[in-house]
């Protein structure tokens, strides 16, 4: 079995982009209602929108099952404000439930969160609960940026953070760090602020205790860890000089990459520094690049092939990546 | 022979820092002078503060001439004012000529600049140029961030950059794109910052047409090019997806990227992806990681070791890495 631990829907009806902006400007104007009943997407529309996407795509790429979350780019946290971000954010989560109840063999849901920028992240505790827990998800995106590239937040080890992590551990729930869309000049979203984000998170990790206040607290680092795994040497050598432990200790029961990298040497150097125990299946389909790489004649992001083509990878190795972290991080996901 | 081209005068004696915290002082409290003038340093101090670290390092490693530039750190340019910065600059930039007085065979200058946040880089010229024309320096380093990770300056490739470049352009040197440290608590800065700058440059390139109007502007990326070369195949399909002409073709003529990546693999994926025509040797000694690498027994940033062992090099390649391409790069450094 494949799992896809990082897909969002990326091709959701037009109509819930229509809502978003319609509520944006009423939020803006503070004339018009942004009455979520306002929105209808039928059942026949979302199938549509996924059968011609997603699906055919694990179809034809051979997975099975694509841990699925609304569109990164659109959770637009920085948009709106601390109550606009809440009724987008459960719109777009019960969207994520309604394909769930759809397609249970295929998805798997992973909450948005009703962050805001300067809002305590103890207001998406109830959102996370409720996503768990009444909508049956496995985990949630978390955004170590709700101001959209200007990080004005707390770095994601601040006690700041702690009430959410305390209900992300009540729940056995893991969180994949990824930030929304940019609203800094400086960083187009998917080739700069994403990677960046990533490899923030990671050096934020490296400097704190975090996970000795959290022993089981689990998170993804998407786009293959960032920066991470291509200055690995970097990374152990930093903590070495700030005399913290080796990151086997320090993280590694904590943090996880995926394998949304697009090429195979990309892949190649992932499994060769990163511990195979700490890599989840990912291809982000349909997601940052969608064209057809001219020198292997297959999609950029069909990450499957650069795992099968990985070389030192055994079998046994493959099925962990493939499935086995999957189901250790997201345990929540044994029904499926 | 072989040019590090990436290396920063990190070792200066105390009385450096000293003037430095006085004139920041100075400017915070509008009360006391800080007169340049105040700083004495002599040559003695100079060569011990060498001869201790970076010469030792060169012989210890065999490696011949590095390019030499200030303490990219203690730039500091969202630090005190423009004026303050200029006055910071010079004094730091006449330090590396008498260093480069003092061993003509083993340094070669490149300039701090003295940018200021939300200043014009227009004040940056009259510096760039004193540095090229007065002390035979060969290029400059370049925050892409005056603001010390807020990043609120226009990207890289906006008309407000331009009158530098047209500088640049007209004494053929090259800039290396490099932070200064962070003020921003999210940003580490030789673990987050410095990373994110590279791959934050490399995507505002990416999206631009700066080559085009400066066809002979060259930039080297340091730190391995940041998350590029991991990427590279996010970087081609989201180049192919915008409908950017092939990297090759947009910025490879103008854009390198440095050595500065610590430990073998990195290095592998490294040459494999980027042609060895953009790849110049760099260790930033004495920098960022100064341990040992208890897997290999060597510094970590004795990199050095990783391109003599990185598989598929020719004795060509390898000619170009160390020396060919930073005499290409930076053409001023033919004296030397």
């Amino acid at each position: 079995m494949i799992i896809d631990c990082h897909g969002h829907y990326t091709t959701a009806p037009k109509a819930l982009e229509g809502w978003r902006t319609a509520q944006l400007d009423a939020v803006a104007t503070a004339l018009r209602s942004h009455d979520p009943s306002q929105l209808s997407i039928s059942d026949d529309e979302l199938r549509e929108s996924l059968e011609r996407n997603q699906l055919r795509i694990q179809r034809e790429r051979g997975t099975d099952l694509t841990i699925f979350s609304p569109r990164a780019m659109a959770m637009g946290h920085h948009l709106g404000n601390e109550q606009a971000s809440l009724e987008w954010s459960r719109i777009c989560n019960d969207l994520i439930h309604r394909i769930c109840g759809l397609y249970p063999r295929n998805f798997a849901g992973v909450c948005q969160l009703p962050q805001s920028p300067g809002v305590s992240p103890k207001g998406s505790v109830a959102e996370l609960e409720r996503c768990v827990k009444e909508l049956g998800f496995v985990g949630c995106n978390l955004n170590p940026d709700p101001s959209g590239g200007h990080w004005k937040d707390p770095p994601l080890t601040d006690r700041w953070w702690y009430p959410f992590y305390e209900k992300m551990v009540e729940l056995d729930v893991p969180a994949m760090v990824h930030v929304s869309g940019s609203c800094n000049p400086n960083f187009h979203a998917t080739g700069a602020h994403y990677i960046n984000g990533d490899t923030t998170a990671f050096m934020q990790f490296l400097l704190s205790d975090l996970f000795k206040d959290f022993p089981t607290l689990r998170f993804v680092i998407p786009h293959g860890g960032g920066a991470v795994p291509y200055h690995w040497g970097r990374y152990r050598g930093l903590a070495q000089d700030l005399k913290r432990p080796p990151l086997e200790e320090l993280l590694l029961k904590n943090v996880y990459f995926d394998t949304c990298v697009y090429h195979q040497p990309g892949i190649d150097l992932l499994v060769k520094v990163i511990p195979v125990g700490n890599i989840l299946f990912a291809s982000e389909v349909v997601g940052a690049v969608r064209g057809v790489d001219p020198q292997t004649g297959f999609h950029f992001d069909d990450t499957r092939r650069y795992i099968e083509g990985a070389p030192g990878l055994t079998a046994a190795d493959r099925a962990k990546i493939f499935e086995g972290n999957a189901r250790s991080v997201y345990p929540r996901l044994k029904a499926n």
